[in-house]
């Protein structure tokens, strides 16, 4: 079988594992003080042009996600989300375990506006007894969402307007951030990102590491005591220097941004293929993500050779599907999908 | 310098690394469910003569206590340990973040008794309103503890029986389980474990992995729904295959009992020779970690070129400092440990 | 002004203040051991039918449910409720406070259906990896509901069977159960709230009492070592008899179903009075909340003399307002507000 | 029987039922908003001549306890507390059930000290890693303690100054406040204690109400917010006026300390009656509780007649008691056991 049903199918890219073993004897300081985390930390700082910025890298989407909205949310406190962000529909309740209410906004395509980010807001304070429901505090983005789609610059400045009005911070799920800022017609740097956001992170199990994903929090106020919150979750490995040499390897030379470029670029092979069969693509991603309506026959044909993930039925014989790329997609792995679907179409 | 704090000081052991280089591009399916965690995890049932436990693979110590510990107890159930367990000194109250209180027996060498836990719940049961107090209903053990003493297979057979007369799930954390099993002495083995202990653990980032903790679970009520767990504290990797295939290397071949030895051995020739200078060990640890109270002027003077770890000023001018070995120790660090040790003491 | 905007502006229904002045200075046990929550248990008991049934006092509705929730789910489960429900809108996010997701359905009268149940849970199995979201345990509902409206037998009897099929516990939130009981249509019991739930409870707060909600939990499972739950919540009264006193006062000679009979039939006369003029109730209720959509000209001249619960905007000049009576409430209030409502209608 | 377990045996003081039924079917709004929930709250700020404190009621101690803590911590920090403090022994775990660790400091008379809490404080940040243990910052004390013990004015103000170079907020737990406020010897006001303190208590439940504690909170910064923290605690009543009310009936003409003064004279006949036949009191307590180590059939003769708390075994024959009395003891009660005690040591 050939896997393109999600982007964490393989190892690490081969110039992560030379590093891991180029260094492996070198001894050093547990717990993320080691030289490998400073160093990965001071680079990425300078490519988000953000000095004051604390960096610090966990190993997953889900553990980041609970780590850092618990450091920005007091007991009372709630965070505002789309209905598909990750953490709303793929966590086991992870937010609630540490005591917060998902505030979720309905999104047709993974994304939400800095208007309906401010409707909720003006209810919960017209309230005439705001405090008999919990207080909006943060908004939790995805960069890119779910669906593979992405904010605009403009996009982003609205969102960033509209917390700052009602004292909101915003964190953005970067868990696939490679592949967006890579993205064709996305107008996002990192730069950008360290200046909207009071925390994001860099994703690395999904984009090229074994695991580990580097958060980066410019607001001060978050930064505080944030090591108690890493070990107090369970996110500090006493072996942090795994996590730092990967994310060395990945961030040195812009790696990191090849791979996802690689990525969306056969995600866009296969877009196109299915499109001149006449599938259109349920979103507008630019990235390593496409997801298509397809007959529940042809995906059976398929998925003699390819798995892909089942989204959701969308009647008796038609289903939503998820084709992914990652670094590590073979090009021809993709000709002989595009190969293989277009004889098939062709045959009905 | 050369490290003898830890013995998390290097990467892993290079069979691990290769291991993992060999795998790289062999697609898989994530969280877990990949061959080599399959694989891993059959391999641990047969060592432990357990085919009815499960196995989970988690990525450090405070996770997979937090994790074990909240799947254990009811809301109003507390967790019975050592005053100087992991759990109670070294976790930045994980286990209260997860609701339940740590009730500490004291211990003078990181070992509790049958008796001090059966003491504990006679008070808890005799009192009028026993419900005005957390209901003990687990115990918390580590094989071997943090001072590297290790409990007798009768201790264990008694700490099992007073968990059976009150009610109680015991719980061992084996972070170091592998230096406690090749110990000189022990009579405890994976079988005896996983038949005393409604679960424990497989200490792989202190001895061998880049990171990764085995647990077995061979207490079927624990085993229900115990994935919701891992996912819901943030302890489930997309790349689970990056744990299964560490402890694949690592348990073939007996590789890590084979570690845990070497460490063991090269512990107890730094013991050796700190006794010959008259330093008696400050506890009777026949594994990788030993402890000395030493003069500050001689701690002064060895970390010029070693670092150890510092536990506890003693006085003005003496502490309690560790001295930690591991499967990396290289026995020519220990021979010039020894060289100046016995130079520095030699001179006064 | 006279008020109508909630069934909880007066203190308590003098016959509870008399009984509490009688047995003032009658000594008695802490902690609802006394002779008074006793009886009281032993009342609710017989008028449920149900000898094994466990009852306990608590203060009011928020706490109750928290506390009844928590006891009834593992950390990894969640509770299945209304969109409009209580833990819903009206709680602060105290349900997520104790780390569990509530899953809500959407509702448009404050009810939900078996079917709609069903369907949650059919959706979480199938998944793939249903570990991923919160696991469905337990099925909240109000009888009557925030809008005054009710389940019948048959429509709990379905929800009870699918609770079963899909292994969830049904729970009832009873604030207002005896408005609910003595409205005119309703077919089901305290017989058979104690049949189909495994717990409910008897509010007294919004009728009659000064404070105390009634638990009645049938289901041996969650009875036990709920006395901890009870006071690790900080719901166990030092002075528990404040509140079994109060619930004798009000069920013995039924006087709480009288008291909301009282309430309904106001609440009837009222709605008749503003149907005549053109206003049909928004939801069918034949309990003591009733809600109107209300030019906001006539809410105006209204509020010169009555207070009403303003529930949300529905245009520019329309909102949605309820008015709720109450034991305490008045026939001359209530024949005035109809005067007024008359006059004022037919002036236009 | 004569109750002297404790000051909760009966209802309220007959002021404060009065006061009940006279204002009962005055229409108020919910949760604190009435009127008698502002007067209560203007007299108890004139009190405390602390016109910027804010004032809430709660119903008992642990939901009290709970609520302020909850509202002081980050989810990484933890509550100093003596060991022998309620929140420690008596309370289920409710504050772990929050997330947050106890850190009990050893009291022989329920009392600690500026300079353990000094100690505590060093120790943490003296750790090279300060965040792999829960950060100190709030100190819990009770006043009286458990034991009816006070600290003087100089205590609090060098625990106060402690505090302050520790960056710890001080929380005073006076559930049995007016016992101490008016006890021979104290020199400690509620001025003082608003001065002093950032939250503290007026414990209502031990001393005259029904039930009802009311918060003062002179620190602005707790002050934010907190009436979401009551309510996703469940202890926001619905009809607060409940506790408006008889905190205006206790703190009028200075009720509540004669009522204080009333026990404290009565136990200290009862001391004296002790001492004069050769049981020396446990502890120094100036308070309504008094501690003796009895002889079991000293115990057994008296409690024929009397009940008492059995605090503890000190041997096979000698029991820890404590004879508390209230504001509802009767002299006359007291007068009889003095009798009792006298003649039964006589005849031995």
């Amino acid at each position: 079988m050939i896997r393109f049903n999600c982007d964490y199918s393989e190892g690490a890219h081969p110039r992560v594992l030379e590093k891991l073993v180029q260094t492996n004897l070198e001894q050093a300081p547990g717990y993320g003080a080691d030289v490998f985390c400073r160093q990965a930390a001071d680079l990425i700082q300078s490519l988000c042009h953000a000095p004051q910025a604390e960096v610090h890298f966990l190993c997953g989407g889900t553990q980041t996600n609970l780590t850092v909205i618990a450091a920005m949310l007091r007991p009372y406190q709630c965070v505002i989300a789309p209905d598909t962000g990750h953490i709303n529909v793929h966590e086991t309740g992870a937010i609630e375990a540490t005591g917060h209410r998902i505030l979720s906004i309905p999104s047709a395509d993974g994304k939400i506006t800095a208007q309906q980010i401010d409707l909720l807001c003006a209810q919960h304070w017209q309230d005439d007894n705001p405090e008999f429901a919990p207080q909006p505090r943060l908004v939790y983005l995805s960069f890119p969402t779910e669906f593979g789609t992405l904010y605009s610059k403009q996009e982003l400045l609205d969102i960033r307007r509209v917390c700052d009005e009602n004292k909101l911070y915003l964190f953005i799920d970067g868990a696939r951030l490679g592949y967006g800022i890579a993205a064709a017609g996305n107008d996002v740097t990192l730069t950008d990102l360290a200046a909207l956001c009071d925390a994001f992170y860099i994703g690395g199990t999904k984009l090229g590491a074994l695991l580990g994903e580097a958060v980066v929090i410019p607001n001060e106020k978050i930064q505080k005591d944030f090591r108690y919150f890493i070990k107090q979750k369970g996110a500090m490995l006493a072996k942090g220097r795994v996590l730092g040499i990967q994310f060395l390897a990945l961030l040195e030379d812009s790696l990191y941004f090849q791979l996802g470029a690689h990525a969306n670029e056969q995600a866009s092979r296969i877009r196109r293929a299915f499109e001149k069969v006449g599938f259109v693509a349920a979103y507008d991603s630019p990235t390593n993500q496409q997801f298509f309506a397809l007959p529940n026959s042809l995906i059976k044909q398929l998925e003699e050779t390819y798995t892909f993930a089942h989204i959701k039925p969308l009647s008796h014989n038609q289903t939503l599907v998820r084709i992914c790329t990652s670094w590590a997609t073979r090009a021809q792995d993709v000709d002989q999908l595009i190969e293989d679907l277009t004889r098939l179409t062709e045959e009905k």
